[in-house]
């Protein structure tokens, strides 16, 4: 991962030396850095790591930060990271033009790959990345959001991203195609509870420990698994009670209905939701064989289980 | 190019059927087609028009729109092309995903070209279009900016797509590479002269006619040509007193001292700038030989010219 890292940095590098500093800025956030990691423990798990599998992980953080950098700016974030957002520090024209450099910059060094079938395969995850995220912000405040709905959105605008990291690095291992396909649902899996799990943080975790604004998902009119599930059981009486105090915007009250467990456990039905299917993601790891990157991956599902389980009220 | 209108339209289905509107809407803007022309007739004057022309032209449009989209969130313009801009109509937050899309989906067409040197060609044309557009954000009343400092920022956020049009498409045409060379200058030195030509638009047309918000350039403090050689060539005095009505917004007294002449000719010698680059890309055109394509290509700068000299005063 510190080749990673130090290959992250060197982007800035790629840029106009007038804009250095905003994409210095914007890749050096000390993040999870997830994808990335995802990527380098499937094409070791898949064959021996070469220089391809840290390219990958270069490209797939660049495009997530890319996101993140629009993100903010749509939610109005002022903290990302435990740091001023790039908005917040330097308006939102800025952000808008560095999100698309990082963005166009991740597609340039995805265009070198001899495999022309890998930059393919990254030009379509990034478009599937942006229509989940436009589809989410079309659906905003729509109470005839269903759970199917949400678990599509998720699976475009992040189990894609972390899926092609899975499949790309089995690719560039030069894997079997059904080892291929595996790590393509492996990551589809793990990053769609990801998702999940970020998403009940924004309800029931704390700002302090996060280091980023939370609760801003229901502000924004955001419904999230724990809100859908909520709703789905919620009686006629309780359910008219909840969409009242979002469209109110009394999120917080909201927020404290999930958290206090008043919901029909709708919080803990989601964690357990993401927690399965980080289990079914782990089974189908197993089967396909085990080495010592292949246990980190396992090992992984584990670590992501664990911090899930903290939420639960 | 009625093909490519075709083509560009049917972008649209490539979408989740529920953002399909919003790129229809985008896409559908009627706009000048300029660069999707430029394709064409330099793909004709090389060669024999293939369906890799057509991507082409389509791929260079769709980024394009996708900047204007973001173009039009941060200067917060209400009308483009006469219809209402996409953030006046749907928020600045699904125009900023609506521009990714549309970009992204550009980057994924322009992958499946067979020779890769053209995806990795658009996609580093991509960065530099965003790169420039950022270098001209940051350098917001910036009274130090300079006319080659100016050229430059033109030359990366419009020239370099215009310049990637002529060059990929006779690269395309399968053209020697001098000719593929002196596309490529063709196409900076016309998409340079057209940016000029919009800039002096911005202060010197009427907004009737070109059916867009004009004078926005100096209220947000972008500085362009006829601004900067009237700076340059101004008494301290002068100078001081334009910097005063920039600084202190009151850009309208600004503008109508450029328009009434009393600025030296400033915006008549822009003109003559840009009329000059398109002399220099014709004279290298007829050299490279003639026939109906070239000398259409030849007719678009011509065509140039002359709009160009009705902004004269």
């Amino acid at each position: 991962m510190e080749e990673v890292e130090a290959r992250i940095a060197q982007q800035a590098a790629a840029f106009d030396p007038a804009i250095e500093g905003y994409i210095s800025y914007a890749i050096g956030g000390r993040g999870k850095r997830l994808r990335p990691i995802l990527a380098l423990l499937a094409g070791g798990a898949t064959g021996k790591l070469n220089s391809g599998h840290v390219d990958l992980a270069v490209i797939v953080e660049l495009i997530h930060v890319a996101t993140l950098v629009h993100d903010d700016i749509m939610d109005e974030a002022e903290r990302r990271r435990g740091q001023p957002t790039l908005n917040a520090r330097w308006g939102n024209s800025l952000s808008v033009l560095l999100g698309d450099c990082l963005f166009a910059h991740a597609l340039n060094l995805s265009t070198n790959f001899e495999n022309s079938g890998i930059g393919r395969t990254i030009a379509r995850t990034a478009t599937m990345v942006c229509s989940g995220e436009m589809i989410q912000t079309q659906r905003r405040f729509d109470l005839k959001l269903s759970v199917e709905d949400y678990l599509r959105i998720v699976e475009m605008k992040t189990g894609s991203l972390f899926s092609a990291a899975g499949e790309l690095a089995a690719t560039i291992s030069e894997a079997d195609p059904s080892v291929i396909e595996m790590f393509k649902i492996f990551g589809m899996q793990i990053g769609t509870a990801y998702q999940i799990y970020d998403d009940c943080l924004d309800l029931a975790g704390s700002e302090s420990v996060t280091g980023k604004t939370l609760g801003t998902d229901l502000r924004k009119g955001k419904f999230t698994l724990p809100v859908l599930i909520f709703l789905r059981s919620a009686s006629e009486f309780e359910r008219e009670r909840c969409c009242r105090l979002v469209l109110e915007e009394k999120c917080e009250e909201m927020t404290e209905l999930l958290k206090n467990g008043a919901t029909n456990g709708a919080l803990n039905e989601s964690i357990s939701a993401g927690s399965e299917l980080i289990r079914k993601a782990q089974n189908a790891l197993e089967k396909a064989g085990s080495n010592p990157y292949a246990d980190a991956l396992f090992s992984l599902g584990d670590a992501l289980r664990e911090i899930f389980d903290q939420l639960r009220v």
